[in-house]
């Protein structure tokens, strides 16, 4: 584990067992099945970033009530059922190394505890009383679902432009990462502009968040990854690396390079050529250099609040969501 | 058409063209696709019960205001989410005489317009800034997917009782009817026994119409079925009037009821033996009879109001939802 990486969990150790505790507490589910499902999918070894996310940022704005940890499973919620219906669009066999959900109960529970979850979380949202916070994350649901629709739309597609590629990654990714910033804001009745400021912040953590991931799917140690070399580009998702390359190739390369994108079945050499081609424009060190940008905003976002420890965690986490990259 | 369907189809026109617009006019997608998934599920002769049940219970409660229909979409956007996910659940290839959405698009985009339909309900939900209804609302998603999960579970289980049967068809049909009932008694303002009212009449609609939509599945008709016979049995769905039936039958009967309930594969004949015994024991007539008791139970909750001709429809409504089994 990186440096880093330690630093932020000694300093949020109390936070994550609260939130620990929250995600176990706030569940309710009426059945066996649903609770083993929502476990099995809950309490693989998921980060909690995005609960952190929210208690942290209610933290930097001074929030005094109980109900953070509460409010923060959320996010989690949300989060575990976007994993149960994409691992099953997607037919991921694993998930954080353990059998994806549809693979041990079958697609039909899959997409109803991926319901259930959904419900869940809107259901906590309602307990806040606060019909914005409320109007926020029913706009995160929907946004993300029309995020993985216009992926799944676009699967395949070689002309998918940058333009795409990001309101898709904004969609299934950032809006989520945003919203639980924001909405800590509102828990606390900050000011509009620290609303904004925590929202942007999310947001371009979100998009860097995804990019680098993206990145990570070109890694070909499969111990760091846990899937597949290539993942994303055998399921037809082109992301901005190779957007980028295709757009800048010679003829005559991109044509090689759209065989292979073409191919399902491409062999770790096919692939070891692509990312040289990739190499070559430049499309991994464009992606980073993005996603560099996007967490440079991010930190500058926080730069409305005086200095403070939690301050300090939400930069380092920023660090770390780069830091990914290597 | 039955008279008693004209005349509640004459009465409610305008309202059902009101219902018709509102439908088209929040359903807001980003994308072409997911306009026309959400068109093939909505737009295919839905009888909008759940928005009609809506627009007349704010009526009865003499709402005012300009958003009764806009609300009352939250339910079919709802109802489409469910049955767009258990077409893919059961593995049903046609939904109101069209190949069903997951047969033309793929699970994939089942599951996720599902997922858009469910949170735009729930985004219209939070419209309405009432927490209280927002609540209810996201309660009900969660108890539907629940009851689904639970019917699932409990899939070719013969010994599944009267009171699990009970609490599955509360869960994915019963609390929706009610919601909608209850729902426009808030908007409306109205006084709690009126909600409490206008809630009873609506669980005991929403029974009575999923047990006569039961009793159908016996129906030999495939014309008026639009479906195979004895779809739910194949299935394994066993449904109140089999339940009643085995747990009422002589050892040997019972033993052959089993084996025919287990076979996914059993002829016409067998199934024709089956329907027999269970009218022998009295299935069909036992249903039929709760069925009625719920009917006059939820007609007994509109004595509250005083007479009206939207009272005179609701009554009608719930004398329909019997003379389906006809």
């Amino acid at each position: 584990m990186s440096d880093l990486k330690n630093r932020i969990l000694s300093l949020v150790k109390d936070d994550l067992d609260g939130i620990e505790a929250a995600l176990l507490e706030n569940l309710h589910p009426n059945l066996d099945l649903v609770s083993k499902v929502a476990h099995h999918i809950l309490f693989s070894g998921g980060k909690r970033l995005r609960p952190l996310l929210m208690v942290l940022s209610a933290r930097l704005c001074d929030y005094r009530g109980d109900y953070d940890k509460t409010f923060s499973v959320i996010f989690e919620y949300l989060h575990a059922a976007t994993l149960l219906h994409d691992d099953l669009v997607d037919g991921a066999e694993l998930r954080r190394g353990k059998p994806a959900s549809h693979i041990v109960w079958g697609n039909e529970i899959a997409v109803l505890v991926g319901d259930f979850l959904l419900a869940r979380g809107l259901a906590i949202a309602a307990e806040t009383d606060e019909p914005r916070i409320i109007k926020i994350i029913s706009e995160i649901t929907e946004n993300m679902s029309q995020g993985e629709i216009h992926q799944i739309d676009r699967k395949g597609k070689i002309d998918l432009s940058e333009t795409e590629y990001m309101d898709i990654i904004k969609c299934k990714t950032a809006v989520l990462f945003q919203g639980a910033c924001r909405i800590s804001a509102i828990l606390a009745g900050a000011p509009e502009e620290k609303e904004m400021a925590l929202a942007q912040y999310g947001y371009h953590l979100g998009m860097a968040f995804q990019m680098v991931d993206d990145l990570l799917d070109y890694t070909f140690d499969t111990q760091i990854l846990g899937k597949k070399v290539g993942a994303d580009l055998r399921e037809g998702k082109l992301t901005l690396p190779v957007i980028m390359a295709l757009a800048q190739a010679e003829p005559g390369d991109r044509t090689m390079m759209e065989k292979i994108i073409r191919d399902e079945k491409f062999t770790n050499n096919d692939f070891k050529w692509l990312v040289e081609k990739i190499t070559e424009q430049g499309g991994f060190e464009y992606t980073r250099s993005l996603a560099f940008e996007h967490i440079a905003n991010a930190r500058q976002a926080l730069e409305l609040f005086p200095v403070s420890p939690t301050r300090d965690i939400l930069f380092d986490i920023a660090g770390y969501a780069l830091e990914r990259t290597h």
